[in-house]
């Protein structure tokens, strides 16, 4: 019987271990999606509560809180920063099989070094330590970002963005990471949410001229994305409920776009045909820059009106979308290849009912480098022991596992890094049980080196220009 | 090696062993959702033969037989019972990995005393035990409801049923298991079906004045559901091929209904705008009574017409649907919540594609209680080793364990109350690999009380009023 | 730990162990669907280098390096053999977890005797061992399928193929293998493709008649099945992306046939209502011959338009596909059963999204013979362990395992029969699994038997007329 979480955790072969210790653990992190921000990295960010730090944003451990009935009063209301502490300690001992409890534990480990089970009977000593650690002995935002043996962290913005911290980051001597801008253009493609008007108005304001077609928008973004390039960004962005597909000319889109800003309401296909045109003139803007796109889809977001209109978006009230995405996002892929070549592109799903459309999808455009198209890590609901085994199973039986470019954190909490940690350990423990089945062999230098790579030198060497 | 369905049965570990012993088995049996009838309770049914306890009514075993290529003659119909028997003992030899394999040999065993495989060479001995302990010793349906522990059975109702048998037992001073109505308003809001008519005249003549339009149609399905209340109603349940999202007014829905009772054929929009407005009213009773909404969904029922001429429904040509439900299902449940209040809610998927859909779509609506909203038990099609495991480890990676309200039957037989068995070892042998993986800590007495809360005391707290 | 792909590869139970080596390992193949061409088995092709058997037409192997960054120079472009040998040896050597892996080693062990892993540096020495196999000692076509203990080949050919090799291959003396056609009509259903006009002409010269109506045609087709049945034909294939289901009548067919031929394009439901026409009409003639329907479904063909241009079709750009079958398949299932009554029918997922969907919709169907309705095995990207445990374990549990008709390759490589012995491995493995845990009696007559009908006998059986 194996020890509750100790330094062999998830890892039950010799192999395992033995990859996990000499390879995995030692690689730096290659953060290259997360929501962190920018401006809490300057300014070295102290935490004067861990409530504040655990629950201050973490929709997941809001829905577990909601889902053990915690009264919202102690998750996004006005309760004492104590009590919502112990309310989340008896919910996450309620969370047995949930990531959550493993990466709670991680983190009280990692970044307070306290290791007993959290529990409402642990609950007041485990809360002193975690508020010494914070207020007394200096554990900062930066503090977590250097005890996490992080190289890079790529933030999402806006095209709007100044990016203002990104560069006060990079003049600071004192800051060792890199921290790079994510370009995520949603609200400009969303042409039938309400923000698009305004932020079209903010947009045509920055570039410091009117944008009433699609030939003026795309300008405007290609000169935003010039500006991101500049501040180093790598890689672009997209989130996609569904994937849109309707070919429409130059001409149409800017009848469509003038009935849009001129606040009349869409019919689905030109919502469509919009988005299908400005997508493609992206992704040659991404592929001219050697940029990667990002793309995670599935999502439908905000299913709870009530909640929406008191406490807003990214509140815990997103769940897993159902619509087929083969055909469309085929036709996608093949039109930006035929109009401008493909970037580099990362398919993300989030309905593990879409891993083999896209395992399978990312097949079909790889060309002159290793892994030119990837199957996104088990991504958001799929972010556990589970979910990654299953992408990183599928992904091995569909493509070539050691060109993967592995796992990001995709996380608003400077405490996720360990999800790092609980992915290597998922994966070294994969291979071993490979190995030590007498399904691959036992060649430990060439697993390190793949090891290695998936943790750290394929990203490294992904995103880059 | 383990020996064949001995006592620990599917528990390899220390742990699963102790938590299955100690707590999992001891509790009484919470059976709120099935199809048993309440005349054989109260009759006390005694059986002539095991084919008719067996074989009578079980589309499970039909299919199986059927697959294996026995002759209707031998399912269905008129052949003789010890030859029906037999056909079965050598179908069920050849279900290896099939749940009726393990589910036969558990009911064997518990109820029958007989340990041995069944098989064509068994079939003779087996066959008399069986039928001595039906004809001679007296295992009638009580004595087999006895046997099995169970506090509560809940059947399936229409609206327009009397309940004559639920009172009777309730009557009754020596029937000790609570028998409770379920309200099943399907026949109502299927306005596509044959029966739609027939089924509105019955209700009309039943609360006594016609029913022409949406408004009275929810006048008598409440007057209904208050019935049906008084006689210890706890749940509704719905069964849905697809889930239908049309937003129609008052009078749109009543055009609708005029069409239909009018004998025309209905456009898809306008049977799902009737649809959509009815269950929005239904939930709102639901809500207002404090029972339990339990859904169906992605069944696609009576597939073979020519068997369906012969035999009627029910008889095992129904199979699993695929249809997209993210969307409108979410839209249906942000209406609902709108417009009343959300009832507490079971979804469940028999597409094992949907699982993640509804395992995370029940995190949008959790509030004030404990696992108000609810991923259902592994069910039908998935009411097995692997469907409970895949449930279970979805439900423990999307939401808060520990609040599930557990296993139901959703049998035609008094003899398939060690299903409930079944799952309880299902579960501890989970629990069992989580603790004993370094996962869980081995926190025995909290572990405990988490079998015993998901084998019976949470849905004993669940379907209260 | 186990040794690297040793006589016990994939099996760590005694009882698997067992079933393997007495019953799985020992029976003939009977590989019922193919794309090997009967001319090379007539003419037995004899390779002058490895390169050539492995890397000519191997779509998985060419996906494979593509993903791994090989030029396509060295894939299906002019480069030396020797170097397109190495580029596949280095892309294999990260193939880990891939069945491109473990098919590379047991076809390296079993047809070569060479029995080490392949990388880059075993390549040299690996290369001179197959070429000397290959050139030297006389490893012809034949000799592959003689070393494989093969009793009956499948092909798949065109209705208007002349089937000229199957003849010969038929009269001469020397051949033991029975070598039979598979009837696959899909360039008359799809008429929505470019080559239906040409393909119609040459049916239309064979036969010796105009066809210009769908009598006609169906005619035609039935003299093609006639003499497909003349030369030991004993199925039909059928590739499907999606399932169509549009009912239309002879005349509404008619009025589509003439639009088409006449190079109008025509309507989504135009296409289906011919399509689902004319598939009634096929599988009325199979049902009449007893022959076996396949049906595989789930895929998106030529998804790159650039490489299809450069390379032409069956290139490595296809992947799968994500539509809603349920209803249709249904639907035209049902309507075929009241049309003709049903054929022995196979159907196939390339989604595994759909195992539930179809493992229970052939239930819907069963009667009169042991396993009429099949479940198609793991095919193409579900072609690995992973794959073939779900398509079984799915099977087990929704259907009767031990009626399977088993595996087949679909190659077009002569060197893939080993993929037999894998299933067979996977199959004895978790059998013994079950045994070993407790779920099913150690009965090895029984179960011995049960392998070596799913590995031969229940394909021989059911394959007949």
């Amino acid at each position: 019987m194996a020890t509750f979480m100790d330094s062999q955790f998830l890892l039950t072969t010799e192999t395992a271990k033995y990859l996990y210790e000499n390879h995995g653990k030692k690689m730096p992190i290659f953060d290259y999606h997360s929501h962190l921000p920018a401006k809490e990295i300057y300014e070295d960010l102290k935490y004067n509560h861990i409530s504040e730090a655990w629950l201050g944003h973490d929709h997941y451990k809001w829905r577990a809180m909601r889902s053990y009935g915690i009264d919202e009063e102690l998750i996004t209301g006005n309760g004492a920063m104590d009590d919502k502490f112990k309310a989340y300690a008896e919910t996450v001992q309620n969370c047995i099989g949930n990531p959550l409890y493993h990466w709670t534990h991680l983190e009280l480990s990692h970044y307070f070094s306290y290791d007993q089970p959290l529990s409402l009977k642990t609950a007041d000593q485990c809360l002193a330590v975690c508020n010494d650690k914070l207020t007394k002995e200096g554990l900062t935002v930066r503090q977590m970002i250097k005890a996490s043996n992080v190289a890079l962290i790529g933030t999402t913005d806006d095209p709007t963005d100044d990016l203002k911290y990104h560069y006060l980051i990079q003049e600071d001597q004192d800051i060792d990471v890199r921290v790079v801008p994510t370009y995520r253009p949603d609200m400009g493609i969303n042409i039938d949410k309400a923000d698009y008007i305004p932020w079209m108005k903010k947009l045509s304001d920055l570039v410091g001229y009117p944008i009433t077609d699609i030939k003026g928008l795309v300008k405007a973004l290609k000169e935003r994305a010039d500006f991101f390039d500049q501040a180093g960004c790598l890689s672009a962005d997209h989130g996609m409920d569904y994937i849109p597909y309707v070919p429409a000319s130059e001409d149409q889109v800017n009848v469509i776009m003038t009935k849009a800003l001129g606040g009349e309401s869409l019919e689905a296909h030109e919502v469509d045909g919009y988005k299908t045109y400005l997508i493609k003139e992206l992704a040659a803007i991404y592929a001219d820059k050697k940029w990667v796109m990002q793309v995670h889809m599935g999502t439908m977001r905000n299913n709870n009106s009530k909640m929406f209109k008191r406490i807003g978006k990214d509140s815990g009230f997103d769940s897993v979308n159902d619509h087929q995405i083969a055909e469309s996002l085929s036709s996608l892929l093949d039109d930006i290849q035929e109009k401008s070549g493909l970037p580099k592109t990362i398919l993300y799903a989030l309905n593990p009912k879409d891993n083999y459309v896209l395992g399978t999808m990312i097949g079909n455009y790889q060309e002159k480098m290793r892994g030119k198209f990837q199957l996104g890590s088990g991504w958001w609901f799929n972010d556990h022991k589970d979910g990654m085994r299953r992408q990183l199973t599928d992904l091995a039986n569909l493509g070539v596992l050691s060109t993967f470019v592995g796992m990001l954190t995709d996380s608003r909490s400077f405490l996720s890094f360990t999800r790092h940690d609980y992915f290597r350990r998922i994966l070294c423990q994969l291979l071993g049980e490979w190995v030590e089945g007498g399904e691959y062999p036992r060649d430990l230098d060439f697993l390190g080196k793949v090891v290695e790579d998936i943790s750290f030198n394929n990203a490294n060497n992904y995103f880059t220009k």
